[in-house]
């Protein structure tokens, strides 16, 4: 059953690249021994390293790139002199077939402009987005976008609801995601008009999809939705502020450990569960943001992961490639019809 | 020192009221002996409370108001229609002096609304904003605005600052509240015209400001600035992924420690510090949002509040009327003239 997937990955991208792209490539293929890697980058300091990862070494091909897209470039800026770099030449390797997937932990603005250029945007999708999952009291919930459109129409809300909702099919395995849409209140008349907008749209149906109406910020911790579709200004912020709160809560918690005798022995007792809790809240486990959208599959990995990180990232490249991700997006989007109609039949393509 | 200060309490406003209302007005006693409280709303309800308050009882004057704003009310209904409402009255009270200051833990938008057209906009603020705190790595952080402008303008970010850095002097008692504009990245070309506007204006310099940059959703958590400035709709988001984080983030603590025996004795060990953590965390400490920018002060409790959470909303008025915020932000807002000038001088008046 396990086809092989060839993952292209940009041996360059993150603070701690190459050293730990290769390690996350160890431990993902530990999972996932159907992988194969095409590691791109600067084959001087890749090719030291893989020789002393044997196994790694026999899955992979080397493939040198001269250049590097540093993590502030300006996307224009990389598109147009980035074209040897390891970012594009990823990238360059799915839309030629030469791989099923890229993932790379570099900087999002070049990476998101340089997929739109070279993979180019699906029929019926005006604008890709960056989707992820956060952990919530019910699982895992989709969040959408995540940056890539600060501003965002109706008509690209209501994609994103398409985009994410196959998203949570192929890589949460759920059979029927129910779609939330952000807002700041849960009565029709809240909101700006795009929300609105897209909410009435929404409503009035759309095949196969399963809207759930208007939710709120807390709404995405406690699951009330598996998907959450939002602007990329609104979903940047929920993500980050959310990440801000669990760090804090970690500090927080480590201090009141420590806050008396009786509190250490406490923790002692304590520490297999508290361990079990923070994994179970492990950022890394939850890395790994989508570019949806465009025809080929690329994983954006957390700037500062670590290993254990980019092996996330790399296990949503392969979830997406063996769960027919792109198949299935194209297929929602021929049975809604594209452009997305206003009325809610769908429209025989 | 300790001069009388009269507040206005909405008894009607609230999932629990009137019962919270009283019950949070006793708690706040103890704290702000000086206080004096107006109680609006139904007298037949309130009255049999009151008499088993002898202390309340003592420093509070009983107004009837007929009619209550429920918590689903349009706020143009409730503008139209609440004129005899206890929410009404209680803004009423402030715009005659009655009051010094009013707390209600009704509608937020119907109470927005009200407060608006009876108290009106300060000179140079050309809409009101809602602003609270959340809990940080190094003590408290101000968030505005929460909601009460969904779509915002460059000036109106602009305002929102000046308010907020008030509001740090008044509430936190800040002498050098520094500022940070919310947005998806630190760098200048991110977010979208109305955030990047706003940068170019605060990074120009306006006097008695002092602007530290953008800043991105963690940083709220972590608080690299004590004045976090955002539109209502983002603000709203941040506001309430963060509560609905934390709120995960206790479930899945409980969960843990109950998840073994070794992990349950570890609870009792921890228990104190544990609790000492809640408290830290919980967001009754941190209730009480202020509408700012209107010619009086006007606290929003949130309308599922306990006693508890009530009376911090109150506290929160107490150190507004104590604090000399109304002046402050006046005296800022002259300093700067008004409206806003683009250049960095500022106009004198």
């Amino acid at each position: 059953m396990t086809r092989e997937i060839t993952i292209a990955l940009d041996a360059m991208g993150g603070d701690k690249a190459p050293d730990m792209v290769l390690k996350g490539a160890e431990i993902a293929l530990v999972r996932y021994p159907e992988l194969r890697f095409l590691l791109v980058g600067a084959a001087d300091r890749i090719a030291p390293l893989l020789k002393r990862i044997p196994k790694l070494e026999a899955r992979s091909a080397l493939i040198h790139a001269e250049d590097v897209v540093t993590g502030d470039a300006k996307p224009s800026a990389a598109l147009r002199t980035g074209k040897r770099s390891s970012m594009r030449l990823v990238i360059d390797a799915v839309a030629e077939g030469a791989a099923d997937c890229a993932v790379s932990a570099g900087n999002s603005g070049a990476l998101m402009a340089m997929a739109k250029v070279v993979l180019k945007t699906m029929p019926g999708i005006d604008r890709p987005a960056m989707a992820s999952f956060m952990p919530t009291q019910r699982g895992e919930t989709v969040l959408l976008d995540l940056g890539a459109n600060v501003e965002c129409d109706a008509e690209n809300l209501v994609q994103f609801a398409l985009m994410g909702d196959a998203f949570a099919r192929a890589v949460l395995g759920l059979l029927k995601p129910t779609i939330g849409l952000l807002n700041v209140g849960s009565e029709e008349l809240k909101g700006n008009d795009a929300v609105r907008e897209a909410h009435a749209k929404l409503r009035a149906g759309i095949q196969g999809l399963i809207y759930h109406g208007f939710v709120e910020g807390d709404d995405i911790a406690s699951g009330t939705v598996d998907v959450v579709v939002t602007d990329g200004f609104s979903g940047n912020i929920a993500l980050k502020t959310a990440e801000g709160v669990a760090k804090l809560f970690f500090e927080f918690i480590g201090a009141a450990f420590r806050s008396s005798l009786f509190a250490r022995i406490g923790y002692v007792f304590a520490r297999p569960a508290l361990m079990q809790l923070r994994d179970r809240l492990d950022p890394r486990r939850h890395n790994g943001a989508m570019l949806l959208g465009l025809n080929g599959i690329v994983v954006k990995s957390h700037g500062g992961s670590d290993a254990l990180g980019f092996a996330s990232a790399i296990g949503v490249a392969h979830d997406l490639c063996t769960n027919g991700f792109l198949d299935r997006i194209k297929t929602e989007l021929a049975a809604l019809g594209a452009p997305v109609p206003a009325s809610s039949q769908a429209a025989p393509v």
